[in-house]
């Protein structure tokens, strides 16, 4: 398969979507604005791109899925918005762009990501209440994703990735951070999509295990990335974690066996998606795409 | 009946369910002791009073509602959380105790703000699901209540209102305003209560209208009680909404008219539940308390 096609069609329309969700803003309409220019200042849709994949692998209802899944990018641009704070991780630029609060201060920063996280339950709900939505599906997957992204997941892990700046840290640490401040939400699209298609128990303890790897595999490429990735392919400043004694793989492993890590952990998740049909291969093609950027030889 | 006792046995009944939502923190867990701190800094729970109200009045189960009730002052306590930060309102007090941010500083603070809005959103989506609750109408108050707090409700409410500092300001403004900031959240808490409870549509649409005129008269009193309230009662410093040139109803009526009007909204709130029987005795009384703070003669 081709998996840039495949990347495209999809980001297309969950592009579409999402300018439904949070159109062109007016002049005079500042939140609009600030809400609008990071929700499509870049953003790869890994996210939503998963749930959907992950209905697909299923021969589930894309129509269905689409909601939930752009919900999954409105929680993830705001989570962006509020860390590159300068109470947070102070960063100026995101995606080869100015930060949120560079271009619309800091006040308005807070508040479009506030009403981006708040959008998200928004379309969650409107989506759960559509006929021929399986209530129960929906609101399990209303809870898991309000799960991943709060206190439990992805505001938990961030609290303790800032935390850890400057403190000697170890792997478990590391992976303790990782798991939540990115891997919870990716576990909670894959899960999104297999939930809305009705996975049967075994199909979702497959796929719930494939987000998993997935998810800190991706996070180790990007901290890879970071430590040795060309600011004109990242879109931020080189080694700005080390700089700040971030919590990284790289920094607790080394780079060699941070790569190895997150080879390994592809390989786990592919083999998760042996039972699964021709329809798993852009899962398959994700997976192997997510660490290539950083893993190439 | 005693509106005292009512508001202490509803306010335990709630504080009850809070501390399961927030558990107090263990010395470790920053996070959890700042969403702890601010969500028992001593709020009147007036939100979801209205809730359990509204449910009452109809002689519905309030078992149903409370989950729905608790949300709404979650996301009332994230929103004070983030609308006291220095790059918002500035506020150093709160209920006549140091802000979020000064005891935990800005970055703890806008995210305990974040994971206690997205817990609101976990809170809801998981009492829906639970057996014995309708569904749709449960799904309908998680889209009201998200619609309510969000870029069309108190986020969109809160720019405006810091947009309009230091300009001139009119009573069209402050209205829509007000009924943006904090009117949007009553209306909800009301509206969650009665359809819970399965309210006919000209219940829904007198207690809506109930708390549409209860949260502006609510908002007039809040800022008539800034102007020439004792800060032992209000907790803040007296005038912050003056030199600040804040939105506000005396600054456009002056103090005498901004009484008046708020006076003719209750009245309007109480002609509204007039059809109600003896159930409905709360709401009135709220109603009447809520501007008896400001306008007791």
């Amino acid at each position: 398969m081709n998996l840039e096609h495949y990347l495209m069609r999809r980001r297309q329309r969950i592009d579409r979507f999402l300018e439904r969700c949070v159109p062109p803003a007016a002049e005079t309409d500042t939140l609009g604005a600030a809400m609008h220019y990071s929700l499509f200042a870049g953003g790869k849709r890994l996210r939503p791109i998963l749930a959907v994949a992950a209905t697909e692998a299923l021969d589930g209802e894309t129509t269905t899925v689409l909601p939930f899944a752009c919900a999954l990018e409105l929680i993830h641009t705001y989570s962006l918005i509020h860390d590159d704070l300068p109470s947070m991780d102070d960063d100026d630029l995101r995606r080869g762009k100015p930060a949120n609060h560079r271009v619309f201060g800091e006040g308005m920063a807070i508040l479009a990501g506030d009403a981006l996280l708040t959008e998200a339950f928004h379309v969650m709900a409107e989506a759960a209440a559509r006929p021929g939505v399986k209530q129960r599906r929906a609101l399990q997957v209303l809870t898991e994703v309000a799960a991943a992204s709060g206190v439990r997941g992805m505001v938990g892990g961030q609290v303790a990735d800032l935390k850890a700046e400057h403190t000697a840290i170890d792997l478990p640490t590391v992976e303790w951070i990782h798991i939540r401040k990115t891997g919870a939400l990716i576990r909670a699209a894959v899960r999104a999509g297999a939930l809305l298609a009705g996975a049967r128990p075994d199909q979702l303890h497959r796929l719930t295990r494939y987000g998993e790897c997935l998810g800190l595999a991706f996070q180790i490429a990007d901290d890879i990335l970071d430590a040795e990735g060309a600011p004109e392919v990242t879109g931020k400043r080189r080694g700005r974690d080390q700089a700040r004694h971030k919590a990284t793989f790289p920094a607790v492993l080394g780079l060699s066996a941070a790569k190895e890590r997150a080879s390994d952990l592809v390989a786990t998740a592919l083999e998760e998606l042996q039972p699964f049909k021709r329809q798993a291969e852009p899962l398959r093609e994700i997976a192997r795409f997510a660490i290539g950027r950083a893993c190439s030889p």
